[in-house]
Parts: C-alpha cells; structure tokens; sequence
C-alpha cells in the first residue's frame, strides 16, 4: 500500500479523497489544509463520513518528511512549484492538479498567471499528464503537470488527427462549457446560485488561461503551431464539460479516416470512448466517472469536421486523471481506483 | 383595443398570454385547445390566475368569423397553413409562431420538416418577422412569419456585418445553446427533468431545422449564398439561449468597424443592445424581457470575430418578437406590452 | 410623479428598479450605493440595461435632503435605524425591507440579530407592512417595516384562522423551502452554486429570526401567545418560497369553515389567491409576481389541517410588498407597478 | 460469483447495474426490457458504456429458469406478483423494488394501487426490507419486499424511538422532499424540466401511497397504531430525499434520550449515520452513496423534537438498499458494491 499525501481541501481535494476511498493500493495518509486543520476530513465533507477518519493538518510541508511515496498538490497556482521542489528532492512522486508546470514557457506563465516562475528548472522534468498520449513518459516522471480540465477535452480529440496530418486550414475552433465547480470552492459573485442558475454565458474569451495551454499541447502534436481560437462558457450544473471543436479536413480525407484515425490512437483505452457515427456525447453519461467520450461529425460535401467531447471536469478533467498518472507513476494497474461508472441520472 | 385571438395551448401561448395581460391596445379574447377546451386557462397555466379570465374553447376556426382583429397562431408545424389561408381572407391578421412560412423553398420545408406544404401561394406574401431588419414590409403585412428563436439569435448580429460585406472567408460557425423551453411542452424522454438536468449535450448536429431558415435569411442579407454551420445544445434551464458565433473580418476591417456598423444598424432599436467593448452577454441579463444583447470579440492580428448574442427563447425568440410584429401590423408603438425589464435573479 | 430613492444595492434593491421601471406614479430617482457608486445601475444589474439610466451615488444620505418623497431602505439589519430616522424628520415616507422595524421588542432584536437597536422610539410609529391585515394603518403610515419573506408566508393563511378561533391545540408547525435569493447577495461558501445545486437541506432550525417575527404577528392577531416551531429549508431554485403549515382544527370545525373564513379575509384581495379545494400552489404559479396562493387540504376525521403558501420571495416576500405597501402610503392604486403575472415556465 | 438478472429498464435498473458494475461477488447477467429488447444496455443507459456489455432481452421470464441465484424485480406496480410466484418456485432468490409486497393487507393495496393482489399468499413470506432493523429475517428470506425511498427516510429514524416509548402525543408529521428521480422515467408532463425546474411544490397530501407503508411498518414497530400525515414536496434536483420528522418527546424524555437511542439501534451500521448535535443533513451529503443521516433537534423547553433524514432515493432509497438486501439474502458481506462514499459537490 502506497502512502500519499494530498495537500489542499477544494473540490479536486475531496474528490481525491472520494477515488481513493476504494482504490486498493493508494491510501490517503494526510490532508493538508490552511483553513480546516485540526478538524476530521469528515465535517469539511460530509460526503465522506464514514469513508475517510482523516483529520487536516495544517499546511506545513516538512511534516511528510519520511512520511508517504506520492504527493497530490491541489493547490492555488503558484504556490506548488517550491513544494513540489521540497518533495522531489525527497524522492517523493508528485503530482501537480495546478497550473504551475503545464506550461514550459515561464514568459507565457508570467503573461497569464501574473506570476515570476519559482523553480523554472522543474519545468524540463515535469511531464503533461495525458496518459492516452504520454503513458511511457509518466511512468518514469517524478513530477507530472496534471492538465486543465478544458486542455484535456480539446487535446484528446485533436492530437491524434493533428499529429496524422487530417486536418487543414486553421484556425481550430472550440467552444467549451463547463460546470461550475471547474471555478473551485472560491467565493465569487460569479459563482453564486443565483448569478449562475438559469443562464449561460461565455467568459475569458481571447485571455483564458487554458488557451495557451492547449496550444503548446498542440502544436507539440503537430510540431509546428497551431493556431486555434478557445471560448468558455459557464453552464448551471455542478459537473460535466463538453467542448465541440470545429476544424476543416484536408482534401480528400473523410468521416472514416477520422474514426479510423482515433480509433487506432484509442480503441483500447480504458478511459477514451469512441462514439457510433452520429451519436453525440452527453456530460451526463460521464457524470462522476473518469470516461472521456467522444462524436464525430463531418459534411461530406467540404470536408467540414464538427467533434464533440464530454468529461467530467472533475475526475478526467481533474482527480480522476491525477489517480490515472499516479498509478502509472507507482507501477499500479493504471485503472485502479477508477473503475466505476459514471451516475445516471 | 384590438381584439385577438391565440391558437393554440403550449409555452408559446402562455407567454403571449402573460404579456398581454398588460398590453393597452391588445386584448385576448379567444384562445383555441384541443386539450383544454371548456377549462379556465388560469387552470391550464395557473401562474395566469387573477390575471386572465379566458376559457379555452375548442380547436374550430371558424368560431373566430367576424370575432377578432388579429390572431397569433402558436400550433405544431403543418397546421398552420390552412388555418392562416382562412383568416387571411377574412382580412384578419396573422402571425405564426411556427415554421409553416419561415422557408420560401417548399422543397426545403418538405426535407426538413417532412410535410408538403399546404398554401404555397402564400409564401410569397409571409413577411419574416425581425422588425429590426424589415419593419417597413412588416407594418403593410397581413401574414408574419415570426421567426425561430435560433435564427433570431443569429441573424440580428450576422445580418448587418453580410450586408456591409465586413466578413471575409466562409463558413460562419454558429454554436448555439438554449434552454429546455425551446424543446416546447410536447412529452418527450430527452425533456424530461432528469435527462436534462446536471448536463449539456450537442443535438442536431447537421440537420437541424433552424439551419436553412438561417441561411435562408442571412443569404438575402448579402444577395449571395452563405455557408454556416449550426451547432445547437440544450443547457439545463428553463430559458434563455445564447449564440456563439466565430468569423473571419475582410482584411482591413477592424473591431471599430463591426461595432460602428451594428450600432449604425441597431443604435436606436429599443430591443437590440450592443454591449460595450469587452463585455460578453449572459442570459440572464434578459431573462423574461424582450432585448437581445451583443457582444464582441475581435483578435486584432488577424481579425477572427467572436460574436455572442443572448435573448430569452420565449420572449424575443417566440412570443415577444410575436407582439412586437402585431404591433407594427397593427399600426401600435411597437413596445407596447413589451417594455417591462427581465428579472434578476 | 412622486420621486423615490433606493438605499442599498441587493437583490431586493435591483427587484424594486425591475417593478419600479413600468411605474406609472412612483419614479426611482436615486440608488445608492456603497459598491458601485459612480456606476450607472445597468452596469451593476445589466438586466436593467436599457430601462433605467440611473448611477449610483455614495451611500450618503445628505444627498437626499427635499430631493425625494419616498424612500425604500434595502439595507443590512442594524443600518437602517438612524437612516430612517433622518428620513422621517424630513417628513419623508420610508419602506424598510430589513429588520430594523419588525420586532417590536428590542430584547428580542438584541438575542436574534445580536445589536442594539439604535432608535427605539421608532418603533411604535413603524407599522408592520402586510397590506391584506393592516391595510389602514399603513396607509396613515410615515414607517412601515416590510416583514420578511417566511414570516409573510406564513402570516397571511394563518392570521385570519387564528383571529377566528378556528384552530385547536398548539403548536403549529411551519416547514418552509426558500429559494436561494433570500440569502441575498453577500458571499458566503453556502451560497456558491456547487454547494447549493442538487441538494435540500434544513437550516437554522430553533434559532431562525423569522420565528420570532412570525410568533410576534399570529400572537397579536389572536390576542394570546402562539406556541409554534418554524424549519427553513433551502431549495435549489432562485426564486420561490413554499410553507407546509400544520395544525389541528377545534371540534366542529371543518374544511368548509377554513375556506370561508380565508374566502372572507381575503375573497376581494388581489394579491391573495385562494385554490380550490384539492389543488396546493406550485411556486412556479407565482414567479416574478406579487401573488400568494394558499392550497388548504383537512383529514375529516379528525381535523387535522394541512395548508400550503407559496410565494416569490422577491415579490410578495420582498419589494413587491415594499411597492404595495408604499403605493398605500402615497395614497396610490395599490396594485401600481404590481399587474403583472408571472413567468412560466 | 452469484448470478443475477434485472427485471425493468427504469433508474433502479440503471442504478443497479452501476452498483453491480463493481460488485465482487454478484454479477448481472441478464436484464429483461420490454423497449429495449435487443439493444446494449450502454445504447439504453450510455453511462454504462465500457462498464457493461449486456445485451437487454426480451421480458419472458422463462428465459431465466435454471440460469440465475437471484432476480431484482425493478417494474411497475401490479406486474411483480406473478413473475416473483415463478422465480420462487425455482428457488431463485428475490428483491422486488416495486410495490407490490410492501403492504400486507390487500385491501389497503386494492385501495392505494387500484389493484386487487395476484398472489396474496405471498404476502406472509415477503420480509420488509430494511436491513437495519430486520437483519435477521431478510438473511432467511427467499422474497424481500424493497421499501419505498419515502418510508424508508420515515421509518429508520423513527422506528427506534417508537419502539423504546419516547415518543408521545401524536400525529407525527413527516415533511418530505424529493429530487425528480423518484418519479420514475415514465413520461409524464409534471415531470418535465419546464416544469419542475425552478419551483417546488406539495403533492399526494392525504392520499400518497406510501402513507400506508410507513403506517404500517411504524405501527408493527410500536405494537399499536400510529398516527401520521405525510407530506411529499417534488425539488428540482435529480437525486436526495429529506424527510423533516416532527413529533413530542414524552414527559421526562430529553434529546441526549433521543440519540441514545439511535446510537444504540445504528451505533455500528455502515449506512447509517447519527450526526452531531446541532448539525442538521444535507442530500448531498448523501448523493450516489448508500448512508443515511439523521440530525436531532430538541426544544429542552417542550421536549418538541424535530428530525431531518437525508439518502439518495435511488441509492438506499431504492437500488443500493437492494442490493444490500440481496447481499444478506446471498450470505455475503451486506457492503458488498455499496462502499464508495457519495459524491461532492
């Protein structure tokens, strides 16, 4: 049984939390909280009484000396980057549920996050957690950049047609919508009931941090860049996120080569499933699960390609893909602790 | 006072009914129901008690002989035609609220919807009902076709920028979300609450029957055929629908010129807002009211337009754009009934 | 035109400019605010755009001196008190939507808000604001305190079966669910979307400040202490207020006795509804309008009572009985600004 | 691995294959549908895909002789009597979630169900299943009766107290609230998102079915009739149930009694859980687990007490409480599938 430790107490923490209760070779040895320390794990989610007699502890790293093999960091951006310095140097393996190592170019860092790099020198080691596509890379990582929830919606569909070159002329649109609790358990006037229930509305659009992400994702894939255009918008529901992405394929290159194409990158993925022709994914389907489902569409007439993709923001946009790379990081079955289905309704 | 009559019992109704409880020049006299027939509204639609004393009377046109001025049929698609042609010759005006005069092409109408089209003849004189865009052709009408709520969404901020010829390469992107009130009041699995809520979900994808009623309308806008995509979703609310629209500006045109040029077209319209630079529209903002909000978004290094509209689906998608075309056929200031603000929250 | 001001920039704040804007007597000249002076309101509550050109002004109340007739005080409990004292000595009518006014006993006030009250004296002079039993009185008003939204609820049915001796032993049971914007608009982590949405739950049981509001009011209606336990509950839903009200009916009254006794107190009202028998109010019946229904339902066999209210908390519970009961003092129609029905769906 | 099939396609089917998808010891490998016959069960229930492959067939019952241990009888009223007489004359084992053998007197259930009862016989052999209080009796039976999700939030927490005498003067009033799912996916208009969503609303008073079911399984706890009124409230949320007890504690009982009581009944049960004094349950506390929780209020002035429970409906409600009788039926470790903690948010 391997010992962890999580550091933080939002949402992807508990949800952490929630996965590991039954994963069979993790265990939650400590949380680590600023605002509930001292007080059982249990009062600040109740969901969790009777699954977890943990008690936070305050928010001091060198209480784990010695203490665990892995470390999740759920953190605010910007503070995990020393942390996950202090841990590696430990041997500990870390993975980082925040910004701080998604993105290898700390001037791109400091335009989006508004923050000077900590330890820039981790950035190199640091590997981007898509397990579908990195899986021999984080097998051997120390310290995995686990991506954002909207990153991994538009990467997974996208990297596989762009790195076999079906696509052509850019840009690449997606149009994203996410639950609510993608925002966190941070108080906003945004996030309030009653400025969120009974609406829609997009947000961050030309400036959000998940942009830049996904491009560098991207164009990694394709090696040369890609440009792409990324709109959020903030639907009233606690979970789900479906991204539908627009892009034009190259001449002569149809539906089949499409399915074909992410059928070969995915049919045997435990965690990526591939929709009939026709059927279009649904968050509700992946509701609590950590499956990301995937649509195809394309006109016949010009090649024009609509695809839609559903996750949870939660646990594949989140803890569920943090456990995925864990497990891959200690060796374990890399669906451990994530083999239930989803909820419906 | 201008007495008219409404044919038909579904969301459509209600909110006309709701909306000229306090209209000063429009009474409700009649209401038509195949289902309610002999019962009180305010028992159909309780939320009308004490503000309505209509009984529903049955579904026979030819009670309304000599008895109104004016009537909204609000009816499934295919019914309309024959009711429409009877009221028509006796110099009654009409709107509809379905989409039996929407499409000009009868052969369009037949793929889509299904149905050979039973007054073709009258076509020819239907007016497509956005006042914002021709109020002339719709004051001399007999016969409206109030259009869809996605098309309205659509065509108001698309129509100006086609006709000043501001959008470069094709196609336009439309990715569209609505509340379930659009799906209307019929018995559906995929409307009912636990389907929907807690999750969003593409449909339609490529054969909706919004998609040439757009082209259609923005095709005339600019005198040539358009190529669009349409991407509806339906979003767990009761309404509301927000537009997301991508294009490319001709090179040279910049953000000032889009704005310059729907504020030229709509800078006096009492029910299309354009929002101030950098501000994005939500739903809510005009939840139960009549506006239609715009929002820009343009990338200053290569001139990619995000555009948002938001409108209440029942409202200025349905019932309220209904009103505002009456008044206009019927010689009325154009906001009556139409001038209380949406709720927050 | 009687010139009004608003103090305080909430939920119940930006309901009062909604109901405000289709006046016909009654015009919003001011709003004041402390976080958003200087910005016009339609920026605060963008669902205002285009209906009120008001900015806010600095929470200073000098700057109303012989500027306004009328005052609506939409402020946190403990702030209004010296305000309205100023206000009345300026010979100025004041609605207050808080609690300053509505506890008659400032030992009370001090153990359920936890402050002492700072103008005593006022209240004598300050009339407890529901329309439908003190009608008189607030029309000689100078003060009216606008009760609370679980105490209206509650207050309305019961009042009447109480003065008439029709109910047996003690006590009454109130099992209230609110909707979410009766936590107003201040942040709080209950409050947040995640937190609430997909979830009920009971709160402030025993300890609620409305129980002793409502204790206060059904005691002075019959003259004798009222024994009664009041449960809130929070619903997930912006709007909307439903009280499940239990008691026992003495021997030899009946069910027909209940509907005419209400049928009597309440039968010309406009904003009370009584249904019929067999049918309970659905909040959705009252969305966005000033109503309260009552479903009454009695087990013959022994007389115990079931009653349900419902009633939008923003309307009916909040500034649609501080416009009905300012329109009684300004010796207007008092349904001005109130006619319209709500919103369904 | 013991083998079993799902009669039905409705939510408890989905939820038992959910709970199963991940149970050690008991496998689904049949599930008969009337619509469904032929389809993957993951084309019915998409949520499933990747988790099962079953292939719903036709409902012939014959189909299952000699070929599963134990059935799950998940259909409508009225259609399980005849289906659990065959199954038990195979032996197989059965859990039925209808209603068929919850009430023991037929004519109660002639008068509730408009059915006159198909095999009363087996009515005596039925055991009521709530594991917490008929452990013994449900590992013998070869027929458990499943409760309905309301009496079951009414009976496990009043059972105790009834039975020890700490309760005194009656009627208990039991207000209960319930997410949408309860009612089934059967198409129906009161059901719909419009109409549900946003409003909350009483219904069944004085005549619901499962008012009988409590009487009965309370009284059978006293050893005397009790007497009670429940209240059902339909929230708009997909899953949860809150049921708020109200009762007298006898003279000379006080609120430490209260939780003794409880902490001796279900100190050491996995699914049930006494909250501390003073905190009140939430359903989300609860959502997709297999607990339920209790929160205790007391007036020490009166000894009125005032209880709220919290569980899934669908979970301990209904499928989790299945299979947590089935466990026992089959000698397996009655946790079995129903560990995971709920989700939050």
């Amino acid at each position: 049984m391997f010992k962890t430790a999580i550091i933080g107490d939002g949402y992807t923490a508990v949800e952490l939390l929630r996965l590991l209760a039954f994963h069979n070779s993790i265990k939650a040895e400590y949380i680590l909280s600023l605002d509930f320390a001292g007080n059982p794990v249990e009062q600040m989610y109740p969901n969790l009484s009777g699954y977890s007699d943990l008690i936070c502890v305050k928010s001091d790293i060198g209480l784990l000396e010695g203490k665990c093999d892995a470390v999740f960091l759920a953190l605010p951006h910007g503070v995990s980057a020393p942390i996950a310095k202090q841990l590696l140097d430990w041997g500990v393996k870390c993975v980082d549920l925040g910004a701080d190592f998604r993105l290898k170019d700390v001037d791109t860092y400091l335009e989006y996050y508004g923050l000077t790099h900590q330890e820039p020198r981790l950035l190199e080691q640091a590997v981007y957690g898509i397990p579908e596509l990195y899986r021999e890379d984080i097998k051997r990582a120390g310290l995995v950049a686990n991506p954002g929830c909207y990153p991994t919606s538009a990467i997974i569909p996208l990297a596989p047609l762009l790195k076999n070159g079906l696509l052509d002329k850019q840009p690449l649109l997606i149009d994203s919508k996410s639950g609510v609790s993608g925002a966190g358990r941070e108080l906003k006037t945004g996030s309030q009931f009653c400025e969120v229930n009974e609406g829609i509305r997009p947000y961050g659009i030309g400036s959000h941090r998940h942009e830049p992400e996904i491009i560098q994702e991207l164009s990694r894939a394709t090696g040369s860049p890609v440009e792409l255009y990324f709109s959020p918008h903030l639907v009233p529901m606690n979970r789900g996120m479906l991204s539908t992405i627009y892009g034009r394929l190259r001449p002569g290159v149809n539906e089949e080569d499409v399915l074909d194409c992410l059928k070969e990158q995915y049919g045997t993925e435990p965690f990526v499933k591939l929709l009939a022709p026709g059927v279009m994914p649904h968050t509700k389907w992946v509701y609590g699960g950590n499956q990301l489902q995937i649509g195809v569409y394309v006109d016949r007439r010009n090649g024009q390609l609509i695809m839609a993709s559903a996750l949870d923001n939660l646990t594949k946009g989140a803890s569920g893909q943090a456990i995925q790379n864990m497990n891959l990081m200690l060796g374990l079955d890399e669906t451990e602790g994530l083999k239930a289905p989803g909820l419906f309704p």
